[in-house]
């Protein structure tokens, strides 16, 4: 008897994408819960590229999902049911809530990953994972504590048209910066350009598109902000002015293959350059300070958002991998 | 007729260090002043890693120096005779004198490479050029800007026993940090651990070193102040906590074979890094605060200082190489 719950179980290190034989969806039953346990209904999970380096083994800022574990993913979650204290039913939590249907709450719950959603009205839940969310975060820590954006300056994003890079973007404008974005096809081009409002975009996928980005950075380039690595972000490196600033958030080109991205020290010597890896949940104690200006940005029409909705939790694999091929506009969603 | 003035020219430019095919010593003789010129004697020069560099002819901070011309230096002169509006007869400036014996200054002077030093009493012409000098730029705009010191922090200082990594890890004192070194000999480690009061100093030389950098740092790195880079930056590199700053002050080791020196990104991501190369003369619009707070640290005797002095201009290729093989203790300085 119980509650039947769908879990993706990681049953091997992938090598590359994910293939069939690195998740395997099996099926368990949850028991009548103990004293100090919660139990939620997992109703969206965050698709983040971070999700493919907690497949390997190499040392990263968290370790690995250890292999006949549930994977681990960030979701919205509704409490059902709950014996905890902290946790009342009707909450909804975004937590590290694993890619299943439901998760079982117990003990005290670590603040760098798991935060009490507010009754907010009118804010939507993709809302709530997105720009107010994870992503939000990334992209206003980022922009704020490394980029350091000034009026008239030069922004470059790559994958301008994902998660944290369409954020990032427009919080380059909101800081008066001149914004390009980076991105892989037309459709991507025009949704930051004709929307988003930065200044210009180019499709690293154009033959021609080195001399576009030349020619979208008269200027050069003052802050780079980073999520792909290779040789979009040496491209772009090559246009950094002295003083710039790389804000690097992630390198999804390299997470695949588990690849090594190496930068040239000398360059960043004589340019003096700052680049500034980061780590999202480092900032969680300073989340709110976040939301208060994502907000506000938000209520006066300043950042856009949009959501890429997968439906069904037995999409899960599929959904990863289309981070890969940027199959994506704005956050990608799994709808359960 | 005219002043007998002595000139090291670049002949052709370097492999490896400095040969005697690389500079020659040749003599003119300077006339009268023109209008708006001023002719100063070349007391001391600064002999810095980065002449190497001007060398070069690969793309740095400053174009390299061509050949056939007057290697480029810093120095301290003292004007002599003046027909310049803000120069006058006994002035005392540091500026890019060139290695000769006498330089004639004219037009606007460039304040990045050009301070006109005040008659302090007290303060020998060495410290002007060292602690008060460029060198202690490097050093407080470094820790200050890029290595944001905190108390009980761990400070790795590389070339510790240095112009600038003597005066770097002394203000990580001041910061209250724990402070290792690494230097390159006996001598150099007694120095910076009883007289400069640095907590620790490892010897790279000895096989054992890098046992000894993991016993010296129990709570790992949380700044790394990098002057040479190769396999001692890498060993730091391996011990810097989450929210680590490498202050990029130089690459000595790579300078002589104009190698290059890559930074794995993957590791800058994952520990929430900063990595910060500075070129000093960026921040010349700052000096004055600078002064102030290294001259009121050094009367409450926080800031010790060594120079290494070596007399005769026709030593200055010797001089250069010194910096290569670790000769020196403190600034090293080339008296004319």
């Amino acid at each position: 008897m119980g509650i039947a719950n769908r879990q993706w179980i990681l049953a091997s290190r992938p090598k590359g994408l994910v293939g069939p034989e690195v998740l395997t969806l099996q099926q368990n039953a949850i028991g009548p819960l103990s004293g100090g346990e919660a139990l939620a209904r997992v109703r969206y999970i965050s698709i983040d590229p971070t999700m493919r380096t907690w497949m390997s083994d190499r040392p990263s800022y968290i370790p690995p999902v250890p292999l006949g574990e549930v994977m681990r993913a960030a979701g919205l979650a509704e409490v059902i049911d709950s014996r905890h204290p902290q946790l009342r039913k009707g909450d909804r939590v975004v937590a590290l809530t694993g890619l299943q249907d439901y998760v079982v709450f117990s003990g005290e719950m670590d603040p760098r990953y798991f935060q009490k959603l507010p009754a907010i009205r009118g804010i939507s839940e993709t809302t709530l994972l997105g720009v107010f969310g994870i992503t939000g975060m990334a992209a206003y820590f980022g922009m704020t504590e490394i980029g350091k954006p000034k009026k008239n300056e030069t922004l470059v994003v790559s994958s301008a048209a994902g998660a944290v890079g369409s954020v990032a973007g427009q919080i380059g404008k909101i800081y008066g910066c001149r914004v390009v974005g980076i991105v892989g096809n037309e459709e991507k081009r025009r949704w930051v350009t004709e929307d988003l409002g930065f200044d210009a975009a180019v499709n690293y996928k154009n033959p021609n598109w080195k001399a576009q980005l030349a020619a979208a950075t008269p200027q050069g380039v003052d802050i780079n902000f980073e999520n792909v690595g290779g040789p979009v972000m040496r491209a772009v490196l090559e246009r950094m002015n002295v003083r710039g600033r790389v804000v690097l958030c992630g390198l999804i080109s390299t997470y695949a293959e588990e690849s090594r991205e190496a930068l040239d020290l000398w360059d960043v010597l004589v340019k003096n350059l700052t680049v500034g890896g980061f780590i999202t949940m480092n900032y969680s104690a300073r989340y709110k300070e976040a939301l208060r200006r994502l907000a506000w940005w938000r209520w006066r029409g300043r950042l856009k958002d949009r959501v890429t909705v997968v439906e069904g939790l037995e999409k899960a694999p599929e959904a990863i991998n289309m981070l890969f091929a940027g199959a994506n506009q704005g956050k990608l969603l799994l709808k359960i």
